[in-house]
């Protein structure tokens, strides 16, 4: 299977994402039967650049780094998209377009990433994000277009980089219901937090992030603690079709006066986390995000740095966790990466079925073969 | 799609699972389409009993748990199962007979249970066991028979219960490399361990366990090691294709001389677990079973009582970690259902495709309409 993607979005995700593609290739071709080519980049401020033959991302990435743009810049990224998805419709209609959404987080409505993911379903393409926003905001309107249009949208990296959370529940939790969860799922937060206690400024473990690039210069979305709000939203409309948004989350901010909490926690044996969390309590959903102070015991209370982990309670496995020791650029694009797996596997048995779907309004350029091969 | 079940061992486990298939009938039949029904069970010692139209099952655990037998004891459970298979062989074809094993570990060559595993695949039933033993000590063989005859071979509930390692690497951990892991794997030793931290008598500790029905009566498996040593010999089969025995695995066995040696950890604080691990270093893989001292923070000596954990490292992703916090014959049970769940997703997309399987020789009594339907 040859996968041709669309990446809207180039920044440190992507760039890495492109990278790791061509590192893991032959493994992803000996293995898994895939192929990638991209054929298209969309960025907001570096321009856009559009090849149907396949273009050198790798060399794009470089480029990019070297401080050129790209190509000419697009009016808007989702012009930029609907025109690829336009140019790439054979490939979407053989279910082998992908568009990799890495745009950065809008916490007001998950703008413009949700629409770019509509617009690609709409277009027949598949969609992976590492973007928190559509799942946040959007999951069921988005979840249930994937399902018409008989395209996958997948979203693994956008909690926890891409440690299994989704693909865990999708693929290895059947018939377990998940009634709640909690976790520390904010690296910078955490980051600081352990800095603190540790006898760091919170004003300097927050710069020391921000130079190794962890941290946004606008560290604000960590801070204020909309992060860890839109990946609980993210979590509990997947896990449990919550349908919530970031903004219904119970929200804390980390500010600089925790420090004195801080210290006063660690002196009785207890550690400060920002926890994420919601439980289902009979027909409601509750979510939040609080500083917490947790016994030394709890496996929450021992994530050091940069480190995550997600407490799952399930009715018939009990309480199972999932523990993040490193945290990086690599991990989120490997995220990015096993998605893309899945689309491939996705796309091979589709390839083999035998019972014919109910067909579509004929569309124009396709004949009869084309139609059966889907 | 309806699995016809040969259950092959009918002790807590077995018992316990077809208790936990009835309280999740909707569930699986409503999620899964899936439906079970229980046609054979063969015990070693309260006999067999067959019915090719399903047995009531519940009221079977019931009727054994009040101390009668089953039904005239067969020969032996290979013969029994291999009756079974061949009166069941429709079902077989159709790829929805599925073997459950439950027999207890042998620890000297995985026998009986090798060769039900065997049997079932040739017999053209899938096999689901929560035994350790055909993955510890076969598992190359046994996961190419089934590749031949196209039928899953699956053991979630072998090591830690139904907590997802297998089904996580396959599914969810694609184009990952794991080089290596650690854990906790053996619930009795563990427990006492940490009642001996607790002032507990070692003694006292092991009777507590076999007391509550979790330690055998004979706690040699667990306490020389080999319960644990054979889930490191799957793990390091699975995960990392090691063709490794238990009897290649280094062990040491958990005495009441650590007794001393747990409290003197304890007092400068470190705790003495019995770790589990195995690592990929060029072409060799090393197995071993160890009592370690670990420091504090080491998320495995945060393991209480019979919370068990495996940290898997890996290329891409770094070290992950996943969590079992509780565990008992229900998530033992649950494993296997799970492995149900899977085998009834491969039956649907089988059902449902085009290109046509190399054509085995016709065999008795199949019209072209059923090797069709195939």
């Amino acid at each position: 299977v040859t996968l041709d993607l669309v990446l809207i979005g180039f920044g440190n995700v992507a760039r890495r994402f492109v990278r790791l593609l061509a590192e893991l290739g032959p493994r992803l071709t000996y293995d898994h039967d895939i192929q990638t080519r991209v054929v298209g980049i969309a960025t907001r401020r570096l321009g856009c650049v559009f090849d149907a033959n396949g273009l050198d991302a790798v060399g794009r990435a470089d480029f990019v780094e070297s401080g050129s743009p790209l190509g000419p810049a697009a009016r808007s990224t989702i012009g930029f998209l609907r025109a690829s998805l336009e140019r790439m419709s054979a490939s979407a209609r053989g279910g082998r377009l992908v568009v990799v959404e890495t745009t950065t987080l809008d916490i007001v409505g998950g703008r413009p990433a949700v629409d770019h993911v509509r617009a690609a379903l709409a277009g027949g393409a598949h969609v992976v994000t590492a973007n928190k926003g559509p799942a946040a905001f959007a999951y069921r309107g988005l979840a249930a277009a994937a399902s018409r249009a008989n395209r996958l949208f997948l979203f693994e990296s956008a909690v926890m980089d891409g440690v299994p959370i989704f693909n865990l529940q999708r693929a290895a939790l059947p018939a377990a219901t998940i009634t709640g969860f909690e976790g520390v799922v904010n690296s910078t937060t955490n980051y600081i937090l352990t800095a603190v206690e540790q006898g760091e400024t919170f004003e300097g473990a927050l710069a020391a992030m921000q130079r190794a690039g962890i941290a946004e210069a606008d560290a604000s979305l960590d801070l204020d603690g909309w992060d860890a709000a839109a990946k609980t939203a993210a979590l509990a409309n997947v896990l449990f079709d919550a349908g919530l948004t970031p903004h219904e989350i119970e929200r804390e901010p980390v500010t600089a006066a925790a420090g004195p909490r801080i210290l006063a926690a660690r002196a009785v044996g207890r550690r400060l986390k920002l926890v994420a969390s919601a439980e289902r309590t009979g027909g409601a959903v509750r979510g939040r995000v609080r500083l917490a102070e947790l016994p030394e015991a709890n496996l929450l209370a021992q994530l050091e740095g940069q480190q995550n982990a997600l407490v799952l309670h399930t009715d018939v496995l009990g309480d199972i966790a999932i523990v993040q020791r490193g945290s990086g650029l690599t991990q989120t694009a490997y995220g990015l990466v096993s998605d893309l797996v899945t689309i491939g596997r996705e796309v091979r048995r589709s390839r083999t079925r035998a019972i014919p779907r109910p067909r579509p309004q004929a569309r124009r350029g396709r004949t009869q073969a084309t139609r059966d091969r889907r």
